[in-house]
């Protein structure tokens, strides 16, 4: 997941992408060691959002250390190694678009703020609405507000692969398409929709 | 995701649940920041097994510091507000069930171990098979072997959380699942074939 060939530079894109990420991963250090947390988190003018209690673990060690790393994955097809007519296991891969953000952490305080980092992850998880929205002046989410955790990751570097066979001759890419379509599963098309996507985006 | 309620003690379901994801994320220091890299694993014998190249900075961060943290997470049903009958946004939560292991990473030389890590990975990503078995004694293989990097994480903690209702009180409970039936998602169906497992669990 290092080859720059499968490198995205679209801030369209990589906001579709996130939008339709349900979770992340943020790497942190606690205690001077790696620490991992899942959240659900919304991508909102270049910073991503996330919320937690204002107390415990992943509270404590961004207060020590605010830097972190955030990834998000989507896994596309599965690419079995008998795709490329070999009895060899070598070629078998999995396709992904990823984006991992390197950057740090700031827990916003001022009420408005939470309200804003919360609508977003509403907005995005509910688009359906069915609730008030969020607003500190509302006294139903006053305590709320007050009590919860709202965090935004600022990026200093965000990358997007997307690897999806952009790598290939021309005649293995058709190759493989042809396999795709014949395994013909609801990630097979979705694969194929990007692979075509990727190639149109190429000619242009 | 702190809540001990939701903790689940099983080796067994650990492994079923690792089996099932097909990725996870694996949080790293690298020039004393955080740096989270997206893998996809194999877990065998209480070991995630992955690999990568032997150069770069995941193998870089690796070797200055094996120490690491490892996330897999299964999104279930997002539960909107509005199933808990309120116009408030607080009730709004995503079950999910996620593995965090704590550990370090060892970078596997001989060729034995290596060809036993990939063929783990193979197993999982390619159940059907389709290939030569990796053995270190087939000539197809021995270059693949010389110049990946295979790894292993040894994990001295392991958590195991599953949040999909079980804080509820037995009437919030099944007028949730009420309202998932209704709705009736693939995810709902997967989420209730949840609940209803640990429902069976509770009662014995």
């Amino acid at each position: 997941m290092r080859r720059s060939e499968f490198q995205i530079e679209d801030p369209a894109a990589i906001t579709s992408f996130l939008d339709d990420c349900e979770y992340g991963v943020i790497s942190l250090i606690s205690d001077g060691k790696p620490y991992g947390v899942t959240v659900n988190f919304a991508y909102r003018e270049g910073k991503i959002y996330f919320h937690g209690a204002l107390e415990g673990r992943k509270a404590e060690a961004i207060e020590a250390d605010a830097r972190c790393s955030f990834a998000a994955v989507k896994p596309y097809a599965y690419i079995p190694s008998y795709f490329s007519d070999t009895r060899s296991a070598c070629p078998a891969t999995q396709f992904f678009a990823s984006v991992i953000a390197e950057g740090h952490i700031i827990r916003l305080d001022a009420i408005e703020q939470k309200a804003f980092g919360l609508s977003a992850l509403m907005e995005k998880m509910q688009p359906e609405g069915g609730y008030e929205p969020i607003d500190a002046a509302n006294p139903i989410y006053t305590k709320m507000l007050e009590k919860t955790g709202v965090y935004a990751i600022e990026s200093d570097c965000i990358t997007f692969k997307v690897k999806a066979g952009q790598n290939l001759s021309k005649d293995r890419h058709g190759k493989l398409m042809e396999h795709m379509n014949e395994r013909d599963t609801a990630s097979d098309h979705e694969t194929l929709a990007l692979m075509q996507n990727l190639q149109n985006k190429e000619s242009l």
